[in-house]
């Protein structure tokens, strides 16, 4: 393990704005998303919130987790309509005025210039950002996110929250990138855990889990094992390995689809 | 609306103890289908957190939740293994001790009868309750969940979560059932935003909310009306197909899978 791979862990949260995700009515599609994009620059997802469009709610919670963890990212809210509550939110959390940023109406301006009409008051909401925020390019549709201080907020349709993460990544510094490796296998969780719970006395700098499933009337689990050193994951992936063997049950492939566990 | 229409709604708040969500390696599949299933009881889902498996911070947020909320659900992290420690989490929280309950030690025993080396020392983990809890039935995989005070404990794996949300759901008490109605159209959001507004600002007992989607390079929004009032929400459904036409948009029949937004 080299020196920086002791480095505390570079640790970002995600608040999702979303009645929308609350409701059931709409299944969250960023979260994965984000987390393994900021995995690829070693940044780790520590801590979720999904909260109502209720704008104490939100400043509270970008508080709560902007002073515990170096890095926010926000999804939703930052649209044209009534609902669209965010900015003011974020802006009540660092006690900043709104204002219009010169650079967003300028976007906008462009974008609507063979429609004047389409630059209504709605969508001039689109240019407002606290007072100080550095705009997030949005190639998808124009309307940029931005960020303040280190609060990073996003859109949450999926195709321009991926492209608006994409470009946020360039302006996050990274640490060490968590390694990983899995092996499915058909055992029951219990008869794994005494060997697991061994691996995971033995190798304290790893972090070994275990993910059983559910699936067409069978069971199986998953078992992970993650961590910084690319060859400890390696030699404690052939450790689970053994482990299977040694309980008598197979390893298999892959865990079956569209039944995985929390 | 009768008198009841106008009680507080009842609230609940959902943690997910998942590692596994955090690194981004698995899709949360329980979310949705608790806040459908609390919705149609009358319980709307509030807040959501996902942490990960640190003792800590599992036990500061079940009570920052269980204070706010009327009821919350958690899920994951009672199983067998060292990962396992939802069970402690939960007790630190209340301050009560961790006990095998009785009838979880008889259920799991008739379970391994033919098996009795099955019932290990991991397995016996999933007897552990914080003392005073009351089981919640798993016609799954036995092992059962449990409710102490306000707080749920289910199994993260989604099979079971759902067996276990349905028993949880006949020890609520439930409030108002929330209508919804869904308009789609190929409008852009911008174009729809004072309308709705301007109903948003006439029905003040409804919930008006704005959802774009952006799908195969064509952008549309989904109107969606919420309110405890089913004839209000029918006619605010019909003021939005009202509205959509005004923008000389078309209705369309459903939001085009795979990329909805939050």
């Amino acid at each position: 393990m080299n020196a920086a791979a002791q480095n505390a862990p570079v640790e970002a949260a995600f608040l999702i704005i979303g009645n929308e995700i609350l409701s059931g009515r709409t299944q969250d599609r960023n979260l994965s998303y984000l987390a393994l994009a900021l995995g690829k620059i070693g940044v780790q997802l520590a801590e979720v919130r999904v909260v109502r469009d209720i704008e104490a709610d939100i400043a509270d919670a970008v508080n709560a987790l902007r002073a515990r963890y170096r890095y926010v990212v926000t999804s939703g809210g930052i649209g044209p309509t009534h609902d669209d509550i965010t900015t003011r939110c974020i802006a009540r959390a660092f006690g900043l005025p709104v204002v219009q940023h010169p650079e967003a109406v300028a976007l906008l301006k462009d974008h609507y210039k063979t429609d004047p009409k389409g630059l209504n008051a709605a969508r001039m909401k689109m240019t407002e950002v606290p007072e100080g925020a550095e705009l997030i390019p949005n190639p998808v549709s124009r309307a940029p996110g931005y960020r303040i201080g280190n609060v990073h907020v996003l859109a949450g349709v999926p195709a321009i929250f991926r492209a608006l993460t994409d470009h946020m990544l360039t302006l996050l510094e990274g640490g060490n990138v968590m390694h990983s490796a899995e092996v499915v296998c058909n055992a029951r969780e219990g008869d794994a855990a005494e060997g697991l719970s061994a691996l995971q006395d033995a190798h304290p700098d790893l972090d070994f889990g275990s993910y059983p499933y559910f699936r067409g009337g069978k069971f199986g689990v998953s078992l992970v094992v993650r961590g910084t050193d690319a060859d400890a994951v390696a030699s404690a992936r052939q450790a689970l390995e053994v482990l299977v063997k040694s309980l008598g049950a197979d390893l298999l492939d892959a865990r079956p689809a569209a039944e995985t566990s929390a």
